[in-house]
């Protein structure tokens, strides 16, 4: 069995998320495996770096599946391209060692959260970020966002319930880059939590919105309670950038 | 009668171009001109700095009216926003003298047209660029982008039939810039014929392809017959970024 890498770039508007779903599957999972199973003629599971939640995008998923066939990567590529909706694309398509597993050898994530401060909508970024009206002070947002940096629990900062798993996460930095009137946030990390990035944004423009004090973000995290920290931003404004991986290049087969 | 400046943004894809028709209309001017009447209580009609045709994008279109009402600049902002669908917002109205005419007193525009030079498309992108695969020849592009720039007659350049209307235009700037996979091409001049942008940028794009020479510019342009000009490129690509006025800032009313 061969292995493949893709990396994918798709819009979540139209999609229930990334996950494949039992019934009525509108994911990007199963459109992505639908697909490959009739090129391949044999059932084909694709196992992606993480799950996107519905309306979430992604600039460059990865995703890895091993499948029987004596397809070129460009053949592949130029397969899915031909069938997929317009709103998923494949970008690149490489054949990596039969150990290469998209999730469990993830290093790291970027994420960016758009926001359009601004009491006039934005026509080209709509889809793409989230509209808040009152001015935000963003000087307050990286003093807070530098209380989220580092190793913490984030128990507080996730929507999924308490449970056996670690909620303990380190975020390498939060960028706060004003460009225009449009606020691009962007998280790197070593790994994020079911609704952590959202979380993370909401809470953040609470501080932006003096509804918040920077410093509060240490009790937040103490808390690991997720009442305790902002509001969920809706999923539009959310993408994923890229996804790390250690010693990348030396998965590639020349 | 007060007199007011439009600056307005808008996705053409769902539009039947600027300009208002008879029956069936679907056009840019049309929903607005449809929105000011209800709020003014009398027949409004707009002037639009000029017609952007069926798909073209606006992200600065220029239009005024004329209007007998008490409502602040920032009412009729806010009106109609809260009315317009999401593809077309005011981004700002102000009261300007009677005499000001958005496209009479226009004095030059700035086009831009986006090309996606990749094998892969773009989702991101898609609605906003136009995709050619093969590779294109940037500096070829550039050298026959050098015959265009200045005052020419441009008849062959443009889809509209020969008349008694002048088709002399000024281009005073095509630039030509690689942002990653996508080609920008941006054309400033005192104005564009039927049609012309997407001509052009056809013709270079030809160019490009090494069916044409650089030098041929010269007797595309001295040929005064659209025949001898390149393709028409869709409208998806192109995008009104900006209508140019002489002394604009006195005309605004402090």
């Amino acid at each position: 069995m061969r292995n493949f890498k893709l990396t994918l770039q798709y819009e979540g508007a139209r999609y229930q998320g990334w996950q494949r779903q039992e019934s009525t599957d509108n994911t990007i999972q199963g459109k992505l495996e639908l697909l490959l199973s009739k090129m391949c003629g044999q059932k084909i599971e694709i196992q992606g770096s993480g799950r996107t939640d519905a309306g979430v995008h992604a600039m460059a998923q990865i995703a890895n599946f091993h499948a029987d066939t004596d397809k070129t990567t460009e053949e592949i590529l130029d397969y899915m391209n031909q069938y997929l909706p317009e709103d998923i694309v494949v970008c690149a398509v490489e054949e990596v060692p039969e150990r290469f597993h998209s999730r469990l050898n993830a290093k790291g994530k970027v994420y960016r959260y758009q926001i359009i401060n601004s009491k006039i909508p934005s026509v080209f970024d709509r889809r793409y970020a989230y509209q808040i009206e009152e001015k935000l002070d963003i000087e307050a947002m990286r003093r807070a966002a530098d209380y989220l940096e580092g190793t913490h629990d984030f128990q507080s900062f996730t929507s999924a319930k308490k449970g056996k798993k670690s909620t303990i996460r380190t975020i390498e930095s939060i960028q706060i880059e004003e460009q225009g009137e449009k606020l691009v946030l962007t998280y790197t990390g070593n790994g994020f939590l079911y609704h952590m990035v959202r979380i993370l944004t909401g809470t953040l423009i609470e501080v932006g919105l003096d509804k918040r004090k920077p410093e509060d973000m240490a009790a937040i995290l103490d808390a690991k309670d997720r009442k305790e920290a902002g509001c969920l931003v809706p999923a539009k404004g959310l993408t994923l950038m890229q996804v790390q991986y250690e010693g990348e290049n030396k998965c590639k087969k020349r």
